[in-house]
């Protein structure tokens, strides 16, 4: 077979040295035969970038790579960023420990977190740091590349993707996030015990799909043109659909599968309300008051268990720049014998807007019409088709009204804090907390808390007034 | 003088039986020179509607009356409303004995209401009952008297006027509530120690008032021309201005006095939002998840206490129709030496679409386009301009987007209320209490508390599946 | 009777110079016991401003003054507008041989304008001039007086007080037009005809006003609380209702009574689409494309002439700044006798704001949701009460649908050209045209029109490149 | 290779004995290789069904064909849509006789229609006539077929679409024009010219598409991930782009060329506005009043002809029924010897939808979304991805503001419209042609001309007030 043309891309990687995001965007260009070109990793540290282009020239060169790519390092967003055709954004908004502070105030106030970096005092916390980084962001790319293509993959997603509109509103961004994978391969597991046949892979599983990041809802599921929704009502009738999965949770909990969860919250969501949650519990139970409120053990009865600040900071090694290095493709400690796509869809998308060919996705974009239900303007996450140079939501279809209305009241939560942010105004923020589901109990203790928040984390919050 | 010339009416008063409304509706009509013609009395039961009869005839005869009304009694819908001008409805929706399990079952499941009328659990049950009551209400009127004007003094104010808006919606309709006269009373009070001067009336502070019924806002405020806001800013700055309440909510719990607030949590919302709670406190802490969920004694720092069940079901006989007699004017045990106005603004808004003179006050009805924060339809409260045969409410200022977002939570719930209400569905009741925010349990255990609540209070619940 | 307080404020009129509005202001001012304090006249040229002062003054020693004023001319922004309470304004956008070419121009190519001040090319052409005096106006109010009301006199209303508002948008301003008082005139005769009693007064007549300035409609009529629209439906249903004017209109024509008409216009209007035209029919006309698109002929069937553009430039005389003097009460040529209001209402509306007495009237105002039909921002007319330093628009009864979507067709054209004028560009200044109701000839035909027009008045069109 | 699994479906054929639709989709059918299953042939007259049977089943044994269908004929709506998977519909409505009524009526009072089946007083006419017709139709669809998809091929399209959802808010209809082929077919010969590489085949060619239908606006083209955008301004840009044409339409209209056109009015439009009209100029000059209110020989200028009346009344055969026969691929005439695809996109669409592949494409549907600028629900044409059982429509990218609002005018015509066919109004009926761009004359005369064009054509308005 002849060579095949590869199309010839500049790519800036923000957060290039971040020892997650950085190496999940080389690996998937790797095994991607179709660009080439030139990356620019971009970072605040010249030693994670230097690492991270280490692991990518390694990464090129493994047997498993389809192409390769030029490897710049800069810590100047104006090389980075001049001329560049895509832009990846993969920064983590300050280190490990702020992260644990983000979930251990709330906590001494009472205040459960199961995750912490999207919603709750926590993630607004983590958006107010992350809003002066995507500011700057924004005017560099205004700047330097407007016409650029910029994929987010870092969180709070919704925020993030928000605050780079509200500085360049001109701005071709998007915030890429695989979370409600989750729910598709909840859905390939019913077809294949329905069917008896092998399970269906992902991408074979389409979800029509609404919400906000990490809140977000399938209204509709088919598998080779056949209604999944009857499955999931088959499963919520089940006498044992909504069992008590405590033993589950604690013995999760206990060897450290933080992460795992059977989607019972989802699936509650479902009979409540109409649509599936489409994200995992973890991340579902932090948008609503009534599972966390409970404190630590009424939550193992949904088979969720929390991650906890000590798992935050132990395991990340914080660095001195904003994304701490080294990652877990480190040449120097040897790249895996076969290269395997990582899940997310970046790359794919950025073929897709490169013209090689179509994409049907679901993406986080300003509500251009997608989601009439939620304000104009306001990020939110519904299905888009990818096509060159162009990405255009599709029309969700409409949320049952009680859901509609709390994944409003996530928008009006994240209004608040973007603009917070943005104003540096300390009362504006103390408004999002108030506002947010998890706050239960008066302002003034409110208030207390996120002193002590931002105060902690304040070397990320410059100009604010502590 | 020459004697004045009357405009002759016909006014329905429904609920004309029950021991509050029609006494008051009876004694402001005494004391109204203005208008003369006929009142029916309607209620379910007979007896209660000739005890009315007896006190409105006794109170045309006081020497304080300034006029007289013929006065028909009737429990059939068709007479009492037949060509009438207006219509009054003043029912409480029950026997104080299912207002008290309202009450006692939320807080047997830790949900504490203050009021328990108009939202919480408590306020969705209350509304349920109410809803049918109205529907026919409305289909009636839209039968018998089309074009009357509706006053609607029932309580929960907001869901009562929209559910005959529902079931007619060419109904000439309005809520009719003095509960923001306590902002007036305190601005009248901020006022007088300020100038020295005497107390000012409180038609004499004008409010821009904006929100839904019991969760209003005031967002400015004159005196003569004066602007008032500074005088709050004032409050709000003084030291001890939020100090702690608890010493004085322990007294006037524990000698009944269950109305008393120092408006701290008003002002509290003020400073946290920038828009006075023009509500009595005890209203205002039911709408917000902050001050009662910490239970009774954390209330109490901020100097509210609750109104007991017990004394709802201690002080209001439950009477063999839906509203009870007896009612306190009755002139069995004798009228006072001196009738004055109720305070009340039902005769005043009939005297000004009658024609006779000109009102601007606060009032509920849809939202046309007075606040255009909120769904359009949703009922609001706002202020008006009542004239000859027509209202017209009066764009209210915006309110800050955290305020606005808690109003709209507010009226999401009253439409999923409204909607389980007029189709009986005990899913759609059950979403309005999860989105509620004084409810912060799990689903399931939400469902048992209301599944309690509405099979104790069946006997009004009709066509429910329970 | 003890003298009456007065109230002192310090009011400038912008176009002071002015030959109409400067003496109307100031002949109103002189009738009102309840102002006093200062009044700056601002104007570009000197010698128009000290011809209102004087005549000014002598208005003040007018034996039926009861107040007086202390006098200020100036011919530069701050001292005018520093501290003021008020600005009115009442300039005319450019010398009447600038008004003749918005005239003359369209009806060579056979675009003919009964008024052409407000709307149609001759319309959209003023606007363009007025709009850089008006944003200057904004901008200077913005740094020297930004708490003052403005009250503008000025035409095109609706685009003048749009461009203020577009300039800065935190003003306080609104657009006084007393048009719809022909509408309330009517129907004042159409009572004393039914009653046979005496002509009631215009100010006892209530309107339901909506629409835009000079495209207003009633949609309801009542006087001393009687609905007078069943007046309206005898009229229309009169046989001899609609019949051909066209003599009425020659005569009126030939003796220069270019303002007579007898309303047929607005009686069409209500009876094709059921809301009564409320502003004199020369200017209805304008806005839709039915009546001058058959010449003046067709036009005269309906009873209402042009008032031709030599009209314009004859009895306007120009002066050397934009607005010219001399004025009709020029103390030199001698005050009348007797002082007259003018029946303009710019100086109740200070005093509502003042705080001396309520007012409920017309106003032009931003859409806030008095008009929920029309976009939010608009300038649209409702009724509206002024109460002491407040305007509350009214909600305004809708609007039947074809008539919604008339006047939304107006602000569209509106919005257009304000966007041109504020940013110099010709090609939305065509647009403007192309989407005005009475262009019905290609692109390219319009296209020369425009340039010539803008051509002609270059003067006034600062920065264009034409 | 081995035979492909068709998919089985049973499609009813409203409009089945028509000459035109009907056999254009028996001969996709018989050319798809992926249906097979029942075709039912509906129509007024059996005559009419008989004959498309048997063309139906001479395409089916065509040599061509690659698939079969049992075809059944029926006058009964019930057989004909009871279980139906797809329901196409393809009828005219009203023999040709009332076609040239449309046209000649408004004729004689000075309105040319180059078309007319779309809009204009014509357009309104047959709308009325397809309003009952359509309303019938969604009455039993809802009862016999309720999911199923309907794919409307008639016209007017918005209206008959609009109708169908009015009488049956849940139906799953939409519909399907090919009429932006013609702006794909411009755009391809521009990169042929551009490249000097052959034609790229119409698929090749993607449009990003926002209107409605028939004047429908192409905001961004790109083939093969070239922005076409630049060579429509290169167009624009040629001094000749927008020479007279009068002699060019002249010989066409000579010759009978009626739909022969230049696309001048489409670029015309492009560079006034800011989008290229992506519809033929013969439907585009309808929408708005500038190219045919002076007549036939100022739109020769824009190389344009008129389809004159007699050519509909000539060339079209009236039948006993609403949808005459005989068709063109008539078996007694012989088929042709190749059969080929008609380039209508029906059968694609049912192909998708029925799980086969997906499709992106420009559907007309109500405005869920996907134009924000528009009212909600109004009928609009944008692109949108089809797939098993699902249409999802694309957010349109925002129309320049001018166009948007020439958009909207289409839409509040189209609004008048619908509601007075569904009301049998004539006063609707009369607003909507005054509302309509080509009306440019007196009330009274529209109120003539309309009479005249219903009573001509008042065999299909049943229930009409006459």
């Amino acid at each position: 077979m002849a060579a095949r043309m590869k199309t010839s891309v500049k790519i800036a990687i923000l957060g290039g040295g971040g020892r997650y995001w950085a190496p999940v965007v080389l690996r998937d260009l790797a095994l991607c035969p179709d660009l080439t070109g030139e990356v620019r990793l971009h970072d605040l540290g010249i030693e994670g970038v230097r690492a991270s282009a280490r692991t990518g020239r390694a990464l090129f060169r493994h047997p498993d790579s389809r192409t390769t790519f030029r490897i710049r390092t800069t810590t100047d967003l104006k090389p980075a960023l001049a001329g560049a055709d895509f832009v990846v954004i993969g920064i983590s908004p300050g280190p490990a420990s702020m992260f644990a502070n983000d979930l251990e105030i709330p906590l001494r106030h009472g205040i459960l977190h199961t995750v912490g970096d999207t919603t709750g005092p926590a993630g607004i916390s983590r958006a107010l740091r992350a809003i002066p980084i995507f500011t700057a962001y924004a005017e560099a790319i205004a700047e330097h590349c407007p016409r650029a293509w910029v994929v987010n993959y870092a969180n709070p997603m919704t925020l993030c993707t928000a605050a780079l509109y509200a500085a360049f509103p001109g701005i071709r961004a998007f915030g890429c996030c695989h979370e409600v994978a989750a729910a598709k391969d909840r859905l390939a597991k019913l077809v294949a015990a329905d069917t008896g046949a092998k399970r269906p892979p992902r991408e074979a599983i389409h979800l029509d799909v609404a919400g906000v990041n990490h809140f977000t809802f399938a209204l509709g599921a088919r598998h080779a043109g056949r209604d999944l929704m009857p499955l999931v009502d088959r499963e919520v009738q089940k006498p044992d659909a909504f069992g008590d999965a405590t033993d589950y949770a604690r013995d999760n909990a206990a060897r450290g599968a933080f992460w795992d969860h059977r989607g019972l919250v989802g699936l509650d969501l479902y009979r409540r309300f109409g649509a599936l949650g489409a994200a995992g519990d973890r991340h579902l139970v932090e948008f609503v008051p009534w599972y966390l409120a409970g404190g630590e053990a009424s939550l193992h009865r949904w088979g969720v268990v929390v991650t906890p600040a000590s798992f935050r900071a132990g395991t990340w090694t914080p660095a001195p720049g904003v994304t701490p290095a080294p990652n877990p493709l480190d040449p120097g400690t040897g790249l895996p014998k076969r290269l395997r796509p990582s899940g997310e869809e970046g790359v794919a998308q950025i073929c897709a807007l490169a013209g090689i060919r179509d994409l049907v996705t679901n993406v986080n974009l300003p509500n251009w019409g997608q989601m009439p239900q939620l304000p104009a303007g306001a990020v939110v996450e519904t299905n888009a088709a990818f096509r060159a140079d162009r990405v255009d939501p599709s029309v969700a279809p409409a949320l049952p009204p009680a859901l509609a209305a709390l994944v409003r009241r996530v928008t009006e939560v994240q209004a608040l804090t973007l603009q917070a942010g943005r104003e540096r105004d300390f009362g504006l923020a103390l408004q999002a907390v108030l506002l947010d589901p998890l706050c239960v109990f008066a302002p003034d203790r409110a208030e207390t808390m996120l002193r002590e928040m931002l105060t902690a984390n304040r070397a990320l919050l410059p100009g604010w007034n502590l």
